[in-house]
């Protein structure tokens, strides 16, 4: 499968057919058309085809594509079979809420180490784990063989903190900080970053509507 | 102010300008170059200069732009002055982490009412709210006057939910459902979707490495 040169698009529509799958076999159907697939994304039922047959999987014309093979299939390619140890720095707000979030589990990744540098947080329990010195953080990552960095810290530490992450050995990093970090090529990165969703959101809600529909009584 | 033509990548690079203006006012620093406003997002500071003359501020040449005069603009540009009325709906694993993620409120956002369908839930308090039965919703979205809804549902409930929100007045969805949804042109939808960025991660530490640095030793 020569799976090392398929596009971040190309992941993203695999991700979209997985959670249909997903949904489809709690339906208790047994077969998908490729329209189906392609649903609600703006995608083309061709690309599904296109992007499928890459992964050696055909639909049968007329039939589709069998639903329990093809959620296993696209599982295997993304990796969701596996699971990912992971250390999450910064024990704030942002930090505590993806600890407490169970989510983070189902999708394969497992709290393992939670650092801070604040000296009124190092020691104290957070969601079940007793939070590290941040200095604490190269040997660790070590042991513990951490493969994600789960980045919540302030904005400022952002990228200092990548570096130590980078420097013990992560594979990834998961950047929550709102701010453009600099990886090696070899870690992968992907940021999450809210405070720009909330910033759109609050001034898209800023602006004077033209027509306004009133607003319900109770 | 012609705000209302504001393009989305506009408004992210405003968001942008805003976070390095709030970092420099806190290292003490009067006055600041548009070279500096656009450092680490691959934006020239022409594009700064265009940006922030459609807002009427113009830098000095030679001085730059005062730093404090220049954030306090942006701020009412991105609305950040004003609060939100915020009822989150699911209050599961995501939606008991946003309610216990102190940022909401740094941002502006006052969670006011908290909703599920699960009769297990319904009751229950979370992060100081108590769990109110989804049928609730149109009466308390519009007793409470609430701006947004915060989505944060099983994938398959969120258009139900956004249609129910977007009929009890919204103006505003944060859909944390990984899942494209429709909404009326005069309500505005933010998605963030952490599961495809999971996914994509996963995707990513599966694949092989051509060249692997040696994980240092603890």
């Amino acid at each position: 499968m020569a799976s090392a040169n398929i596009s971040e698009s190309t992941v993203r529509r695999l991700s979209h057919y997985y959670r249909v799958l997903e949904e489809v076999e709690a339906e208790g159907k047994r077969m998908i058309s490729s329209h189906r697939l392609a649903e609600r994304e703006g995608i083309t039922s061709a690309q599904v085809r296109k992007d499928l047959s890459y992964f050696g999987s055909f639909g049968r014309r007329g039939l589709g594509y069998n639903v329990a093979h093809l959620r296993e299939e696209i599982r295997t390619i993304l990796g969701l079979e596996r699971r990912w140890r992971v250390a999450v720095v910064g024990a704030g707000n942002i930090g505590a809420a993806l600890i407490a979030y169970r989510g983070f589990e189902k999708q394969g990744f497992d709290v393992v180490a939670v650092f801070d540098r604040d000296d009124a947080r190092i020691g104290a329990r957070v969601g079940g784990f007793t939070v590290q010195d941040v200095d604490a953080l190269p040997a660790t990552v070590a042991r513990e063989k951490v493969d994600v960095g789960v980045i919540a810290t302030p904005l400022r530490a952002a990228q200092e903190v990548a570096d130590a992450l980078v420097a013990a050995g992560v594979r990834g990093i998961l950047n929550f900080a709102p701010r453009k970090l600099f990886v090696p090529p070899d870690v992968t990165l992907r940021t999450v970053d809210m405070t720009m969703e909330f910033e759109s959101l609050s001034f898209a809600l800023s602006q004077p509507r033209p027509a306004r529909r009133p607003r319900p009584r109770a």
